[in-house]
């Protein structure tokens, strides 16, 4: 687990102090720490402290750089059952804290989020109005994000670069994953396997991505992680009317590869709606393709997509413009329980649900997949 | 004069028809049309069509497509008094429907857009919701814009290149300056030389445009236009807290081309406030260099910039965080008067008002140009 924080004061030590009794903290551990410049912003000290190894669904308490207030967080349980929150375009609006607020009236493991933070769009101060809106949420539990386009930021001629303050501030755990981008990685946690990838670098077949992306799969073992999760920003599938066609360049490129190792669910945000689609696989129902789920209404400045297109595809099964958040709930190796919760809703309403079962159990799908499977470890 | 429109009709001719009595065309032109995709987004037909020659300070009647609406234009005069309309980062909110319905309360001749139009920010429709927005005004007089951060829109892998819809829909008459590049170039007007530089496209020593602004400074004749007025997007002075440094690669590299030149006035938008400056180069007072303003109050969704360092700088004259527009009325050869003006204010109010001194009128300043603007010839 890693632990980030950002401090005025550059003689803070990179220094996380944590145990499981609040005050005592048998545990100490020191990081790192970096800085970056946006044109004459100097952003503070940006501490990046991995600590560990912690015991599965135990709360910890810690404090950071040695002082300063107690935080407390979570680990995910080691064993089923599992719940993600997922929630995509975040922003910092009100109805941002709204969406949070609603986030945090159940409890839940780990935070997915498919991209779009800050929504600084290099104003660079709006990331640090950012991370102390998210801080009480994001403090207790672990964190995950890919990048959307509003993480880019890149200005031409001065800093032509992407991504430079996403780097700095959230980095994921992406070498352990044998990525070489903080852009696309994945990670486990249970029996969960999920793949974080990136709608902003490069996904073609000859891409460093696509390349890790084929290891990776290979490397999955549906035994001990029944499941097989993606995250990503630009849908691939979508009947809004925003953002029409922006992920189809990726899934042209990609599907094949989700679907050969049948992977159970994509989430992808970017629309500012709620959207989900049937099991696809290239523009067709397939029960062995993923089920597509578009998570795009945390609650950014932007708004919301309010309009779809007319007639509703038979490959979307509910859609919705309204501000909310979804969450899966692994229940064991085989059955899990998707949710979405409006914010205009009270907190135990789930406006949509639907059972899901793994393809790992799935007698028609997994042959195939076996078989599919073992091509691929051939490759390497 | 160039008419721009778009019809969804893909049969619509690219004709202007045109004259000086309502409902009597009695000029006809015809221009061009094209039209761009970005990703599924496909444009409307986009037509522009040159019309001309035509009389100063006269109002036209024209139609276009050869059929629909009547509207009408002013052309502007060909001799002082000349009254320019001043205003950057315009959005499309209802801030900025309050500002153009406070610039049209009274005349002017050439609207000047230092940048940012309209927030679409590569969600294309709004580039259409945009156009009907200003064009009960952009109908009525010229146009004259030069591209903001926000026209970049370019989409990693899929579209890398800039201002794709910006180039589409706003063409400027770059190449009769001899500028290779919609992202700069100069025209002039009544007695005025207006150069509008682009903040998003190379602009060092050895750049095109760097090139094309030294040939360009020294092809003015201030005998016929006394007056040299510059427009670009990110200021090259600002004491407001956003966008700090973000416009100091460009003051760099082209402020002594502009001080040389002895420029009268540089404005800028970008930051979301009104500030002018005393004459000013290399950071210091300077009574042969151009003013500065920040007119970046048009009313985008991003709000204002409301917070200026302290204490203000000596250099900085006025600043104030409110949504307005500027206008710069040109008198005669010698003489002008700028005029900043609150949304929140009665039309007649002028929150903010001075009178500028054309250089080419200061025997302090205008001897030493003379100098340097033939050395500049020299290289040529």
């Amino acid at each position: 687990m890693r632990i980030s924080w950002i401090t005025e004061d550059k003689h803070t030590p990179s220094v996380v102090e944590y145990g499981k009794v609040s005050g005592e903290y048998s545990e100490k551990a020191r990081g790192e720490h970096t800085s970056y410049q946006y044109f004459l912003y100097s952003s503070g000290k940006i501490h990046h402290v991995k600590i560990g190894p912690l015991h599965p669904a135990t709360t910890y308490f810690y404090r950071c750089g040695r002082s300063g207030p107690e935080f407390s967080f979570k680990t995910p349980p080691s064993q089923f059952p599992l719940q993600f929150v997922v929630l995509g375009d975040l922003g910092q609006t009100e109805w941002t804290a709204s969406t949070l607020k609603h986030v945090n009236s159940s409890d839940y493991d780990v935070f997915l989020l498919p991209g779009d933070l800050s929504y600084a769009d290099t104003h660079q101060p709006l990331w640090d109005s950012f991370g102390r809106l998210v801080e009480p949420y994001a403090s207790q539990r672990p964190w995950m994000v890919t990048e959307g386009n509003h993480e880019i930021e890149s200005f031409p001629t001065s800093y032509p670069d992407s991504f430079i303050a996403f780097n700095a501030r959230w980095p994921m755990p992406f070498q352990q994953s044998g990525s070489t981008s903080n852009l696309y990685y994945s990670f486990e946690v249970s029996g969960a396997h999920i793949l974080m990838l990136g709608s902003y670098t490069d996904f073609h077949a000859q891409s460093d991505q696509y390349k890790w992306l084929q290891a990776d799969l290979a490397n999955v073992d549906r035994t001990t992680t029944p499941w097989l999760i993606a995250l990503l920003h630009a849908p691939w599938y979508n009947t809004n009317t925003a953002h029409q066609g922006e992920g189809e360049a990726m899934r042209l490129a990609m599907e094949k590869l989700l679907y050969d190792a049948r992977v159970d669910l994509v989430f992808a945000g970017h629309v500012h709606a709620y959207e989900r689609f049937t099991r696809i696989y290239d523009n067709k129902a397939d029960s062995c393709g993923p089920m597509y789920i578009t998570i795009g209404d945390g609650g950014n400045r932007e708004g919301l997509a309010l309009t779809f297109q007319s007639p509703a595809s038979p490959l979307s099964l509910y859609r919705e413009p309204s501000f909310g958040h979804g969450r899966l709930r692994i229940e064991n190796e085989t059955h899990a329980q998707w949710s979405w919760h409006r914010n205009n809703d009270s907190d135990a309403f789930e406006a949509d649900n639907v059972w899901i079962h793994s393809l790992r159990s799935s007698k028609e799908c997994w042959n195939h997949t076996q078989d599919s499977s073992l091509d691929v470890h051939d490759e390497f």
